[in-house]
């Protein structure tokens, strides 16, 4: 180790001269400490608690739910999911309000769009008889649509995405046709952290007459996403990654207002009925993206969300995204000089125009190296069969941090080769 | 009033003593205060939070979520669904071990119970082309039905359930044929507090060869439920009633083990999958009762929920039971005493055999009446057109309370007649 020292106190000091230069630092100290912590490096799967989420659910124990009780539904959670997606929308997606709503999960949500989606593209009967999606997506997205096509009689068009970066809008060309009724992609990939064009791919289904459906899990928070200027149709994503909702924290999902009227949900459920209350016979859809929701709000659950959002707002999803490109910049630095000299591979876009906000990078000892670093406070992300995936939370990570993730790696591998 | 003040004291005297003898009595005291509460009795739509819960939460958030990061998935919450849904099955459902999961929505969790039920039952290719529900059920469970019946290609076969009781096994012994595919029906109904006979309806249902979905909403942690003992195949409900969950916290499902190996739920999501982690292409379910969950477990949503069981397993279903039996029958008395002479009409079962935890009355003048008993502090629950609806939770409400709320809509209507 000490051989290579200067190349990493080179490291050192850009790392000390980024931190100094970064106008989101402040944020930093906003997150709740972690006995041990030397390095978090999986904000994308998990982001971090803000220091004030316990008393804000405290506040919201003692003066809503438990002072206020079944009053607070009338008072303010029915229009909580609206509320915080409309603030959501403006901050990181670029829709205008009353087209996003905070409920249910990211897998429920595709489903409940995709299976709109189909029927708004009258699949199969128009002709359009295949759902679009790439081998490379996120598990649930490809099993839903596996799910989807079977019950309704569609048949799935695999784009073979390269693992090592993603669907490029060439690739999307060639798949979308008169035969596609809808195109399910994710905006940035889980694994390669690759950025799609999401306009140009939009453009490309709209002109092949198809919707599309974007999965933003990846984006949210850290890219930022043009959902009305896309044209885009529908999306949804997750909140506990670069929103810091939690663990399994309720899900977004984005209905285009011109969608809305015909939209037809598959889950029909009391709380998207046109005056639910009333609890009339017979399921007619409330008005706007009111129907999109089914079940009762999970408001408990999205209370952490109301704190990180005003931090996101605050920064601003361009300042956001411009240290993000930094992080990840700063990471393949330290990756070049410390860790490809050990065979590790960059698995991830090397242009940050085509990248998010992780990259991962492949060996063959890092399944059993993620434990060894999780055990010494260093913690990034396995994913199968040997990437290591480092997720760089803008709001929540420094480059010292990053530094210090990767100069860990290096020991490990030392060790281990 | 004043003319009637000696009938009152003697429902005072009754309160008092059943007050005193209340072997529950010690939990009244855990939950947290409302600041000019006078009484809630509205347990069955919103269970109040516990005074330990939001300690609870920032534990959670040092400790496990901020503290452990990433590596709380492995640690505890990937088995969390399974972990606290046995622990409801045991205290609450009379369910074993690995058939219960706490997920979604009630509204999504019904959707999948209902379309795996579905197809269980070959619907409709099998003959078996009719969904059999009642008119009264609760709204999502129409509403829900009626979507997937016209998406199956089914019929619904509606008992028409009388509001101020509910399905009869009569009822549901003609409504049940060799064409039944699915029976869908709430154990205790959301408006009338009719419970009904689960073992024998659940009978019915197998002799004609149907299977049956139990909405159990208002019965959870109020009425002992015997889910294995009735031999009951698939059931559902929420779990911020008597469960004091919190507003829109995670509902349940179980799924009888005997029918696990053949389940496909539609919701097809990378955490319901075998081998979840290996993120590999093609849906294979997970084995037993995980291959029912879709996404991400809402884990942050689930933690008020740890803190009722415990209390729930402390004071044991059998007298939460009591007290609830106690409560209603006391509210009865009330009403015949206080508010019969002003017109009002019990519109739930006499038989306290027949009736859950909660009671409905009904007169003209209450959806102004309740708006104004919610501004002095009484919180019961309106239902449309004309119900005031009572719920009385077990382990939250004295009887003293019970009479401070008959006697404010006492006073009530005497302003409003």
């Amino acid at each position: 180790m000490s051989t290579l020292a200067p190349r990493a106190a080179s490291l050192s000091t850009q790392a000390s001269e980024l931190d100094d230069d970064d106008a989101l630092a402040r944020f930093g100290t906003q997150f709740v400490d972690s006995e041990g912590l030397v390095a978090y490096l999986d904000g994308n799967s998990l982001g971090r608690p803000l220091r004030t989420t316990a008393d804000d659910v405290r506040a919201f124990i003692d003066e809503e739910w438990g002072g206020r009780l079944i009053r607070g539904w009338d008072e303010r959670w029915l229009a909580e999911p609206f509320a915080l997606g409309d603030r959501l929308g403006g901050a990181c997606l670029g829709a205008a309000p009353g087209q996003t709503v905070i409920a249910d999960s990211t897998t429920v949500n595709l489903y409940k769009l995709i299976r709109a989606a189909v029927e708004l593209a009258g699949a199969p009967e128009s002709g359009r008889t295949e759902i679009v999606v790439d081998t490379d997506n996120f598990p649930t997205d490809r099993y839903l649509v596996e799910g989807i096509a079977a019950e309704r009689g569609l048949t799935l068009h695999w784009i073979e995405a390269d693992p090592s970066s993603g669907v490029t809008a060439e690739q999307a060309e060639r798949a979308i046709t008169g035969r596609t009724a809808v195109v399910v992609l994710s905006h940035v990939a889980y694994r390669s952290g690759y950025l799609a064009d999401g306009a140009a791919i939009t453009a490309l289904a709209h002109r092949a007459g198809a919707l599309i459906v974007w999965d933003l899990c990846h984006s949210v928070g850290s890219v930022p996403v043009a959902l009305d200027e896309w044209g885009a149709d529908f999306a949804a994503g997750c909140t506990y990654k670069y929103l810091n909702g939690g663990p399994g924290s309720p899900a977004f999902a984005y209905v285009a207002e011109r969608h809305q009227d015909a939209f037809r949900q598959p889950v029909q459920g009391w709380l998207g009925r046109r005056e639910a209350f009333e609890m009339g016979l017979g399921y007619e859809p409330a008005a706007g993206i009111r129907r999109f929701v089914s079940g009762t709000p999970p408001i408990f659950g999205m209370l952490p969300l109301r704190g990180m959002l005003a931090l996101v707002e605050e920064a601003g999803i361009d300042a956001i995204r411009e240290k993000s490109v930094q992080l990840t910049e700063f990471a393949i630095a330290a990756h070049r000089e410390l860790l490809e000299p050990f065979g590790v591979v960059l698995a991830s876009p090397v242009d940050a125009a085509h990248r998010g906000g992780h990259i991962t990078l492949e060996h063959p000892s890092f399944r059993e190296l993620n434990q060894r670093l999780w055990a010494r406070g260093v913690i990034p992300d396995f994913r199968a069969p040997q990437g290591l995936r480092l997720g760089l939370s803008p709001l929540s990570t420094s480059f010292g941090e990053v530094l210090r993730g990767v100069e860990a790696v290096r020991e490990e591998l030392v060790h281990v080769i």
